[in-house]
């Protein structure tokens, strides 16, 4: 049984610069937290997410019992993030689907919904606007900040943009930027959403109409991305879905990983904003902190004052250990303070939100330790 | 200069009884042959072809230097399978859009265009009307059956179907069977094909249009599947199309490599044919000699009389290394004579048919040991 959580949201009416050269004004972020600020505010964590998840980190909605937060094995009262000891907090990005501002609501200068017209936001951009966030609550400086994938980009962000604000960063199941096949499945993914007729240029909601066909393509590819081969023939293999009996057919279903793949596309295209879509793959695709210092990531990582734990799952192909130890190498040749967990684990990349003995280990530790440095 | 090719075409009036129990009548197969058949008929190779390739295996057409076969690098006077010493067999399968019969043809019954009603074929349907063009051209046994990924497939069939007309099967860069990883990637691309509004159930050719958007998409995922991580970071990574200059945009072009699968996906979906795509997905799908053993590759195998050359490259994630093997060792266990080259070699599943000293070296010592059994 979990904690109760409670949805919060924070407007602002001041316009936040955007790394495009573009701003944004009269937003509003939603927020979760967990636990209670410390009297010298020591003792915050904030929690990043990636492409398909939210401010609802942990916790449950109040009647919703099965509406557990993304992260919730990971953070809550006695859990590795122990929210007894820790102000946790969760923030939704700009341009997602799910409570802040986005591609769905109305722009303040026309009154029209944004649409494809919502500016284009980067790491850096949602960074920046978490760091308002935390001016408006009042803290300062974080214990750590924390999150997985692109959450996990957003993390090393923070350590590049707010030095001295953030003491420890974790970084899991992350990479320093996307490689080219990341970025190429990210492309197809775009591509199939754009190239759905019901589309309409990204202002789709002014015709009554979802681009499903596109975004059931986009959550397909994700969804083979995010497993590892092994899990895969280990879950589904060569399963036929009727016996041993063949239908010979190229449009119904055979095999149950077709099966599985439909289920998870069909239920995605139902919920997930298709503009959100293309704003948080783009994000992904733009992050490279070292483009800017000659392509030298050590160069990039100068600057960062944190102490940094890197997480990475041996079978993640999306985000694969190499990725973790450049970020690791970078740090040390800085001599900053970095700890690294490689974990043998066989569920990919989605391994980074689920229960594995090993990787809650490391991370109830390292948050053990941090929990002593607080007063 | 490549030699001059010349395409034939077969007509089978009888029909051709299909695994799925359906049978087809009154079909053409596309066909080249190279280099003579010698006078007691045992000097015949037969190459088959993988997804996206006919029977224009090598050489070039009259007044067309740069049509050379998909293979041409491999086969032809004096290369790995040399033209001089055998005489080479190119056939366009079943189902293909590329000279024999498909489904942009008309049903002999009802004078209609197949569409989406052309029976589905399998590798072993493929085997079995390759074995009746043979017989038409007087050839008892091959010397060797031959090809790479799919084609490798067909190769392994003939073993099993025809193990007493096949000396020697080089099986290149293939599997026993598909992973689930692999099935998945085919059913996103078949989903985005069959999705397209203008796929009108397969039988868009009666409505004047063709499902290029989806046709793009399956062949965006396609590209990205049959290259290795490393080559896509070599020969793109994230290099910007324009300079360091961003656009910040989620539909324009950004990086390179978008750029290249764009290009990629919209010259594909000029020529290939929707339905054809997915006989040929479903076939790779559904190819499984151990299924009717109860799973037991090696008593699948039992029936094979062949001599086999296994190929396999080091970065092909696809079709890797250890499926090849496990094709190796079911033949071991019975006992039959197998030589295996794992080729380190960074291209992925593409590496099959380019260019590379040690693999065109295995091929060609091959080939030279199985002239010589030659009288």
């Amino acid at each position: 049984m979990s904690f109760i959580a409670t949805p919060q949201s924070m407007h602002f009416a001041e316009a936040l610069p955007l790394i495009s050269g573009a701003a944004i004004r009269d937003y509003t972020l939603a927020y979760e937290t967990y636990g209670q600020l410390n009297a010298d505010k020591s003792n915050a964590v904030l929690v990043c997410h990636a492409l398909n998840a939210s401010h609802h980190v942990a916790g449950v909605y109040e009647g919703e019992p099965r509406s557990e937060g993304w992260w919730d094995n990971m953070i809550g009262p006695g859990k590795p993030v122990d929210t007894n000891r820790f102000f946790v907090i969760g923030v939704n990005n700009l341009g997602s689907c799910f409570g802040s501002t986005g591609p769905m609501h109305k722009h303040p200068d026309t009154g029209e919904v944004y649409g494809a017209d919502f500016p284009v936001v980067t790491v850096e951009d949602w960074v920046n606007a978490q760091a308002r966030l935390l001016d408006r609550l009042g803290i300062g400086q974080l214990a750590a900040v924390l999150g997985g994938s692109l959450g996990g980009m957003q993390a090393l962000s923070w350590t590049l943009q707010y030095p001295e604000r953030t003491r420890h960063a974790v970084v899991v199941a992350s990479a320093p930027n996307l490689t080219a096949e990341n970025i190429a499945f990210n492309e197809v993914a775009r591509r199939a959403i754009v190239t759905d007729p019901d589309f309409h240029g990204g202002h789709f909601y002014r015709h009554g109409v979802i681009p499903q066909r596109g975004l059931r393509i986009a959550r397909m590819i994700g969804h083979i991305t995010y497993l590892s081969d092994d899990v895969m023939n280990e879950k589904f293999g060569r399963q036929l879905r009727e016996g041993i009996h063949l239908k010979y057919s190229t449009q119904e279903v055979e095999f149950q990983i077709e099966s599985y793949l439909r289920y998870q596309g069909d239920k995605f295209s139902e919920y997930f904003d298709a503009n959100t879509y293309l704003l948080i793959t783009r994000a992904l695709d733009y992050f490279d902190p070292a483009l800017r210092h000659g392509g030298s990531l050590a160069q990039a990582l100068a600057v960062a004052r944190a102490r940094f734990l890197l997480v990475s799952f041996t079978t993640d192909w999306r985000f694969s250990p190499q990725r973790s130890r450049e970020i690791v190498q970078a740090l040390l040749e800085n001599r900053r303070d970095v700890s690294y967990a490689e974990i043998d684990a066989p569920h990919g990349h989605d391994a980074f939100l689920l229960d594995d003995a090993r990787y809650m280990g490391v991370m109830r530790s390292y948050f053990d330790s941090i929990s002593k440095e607080l007063a």
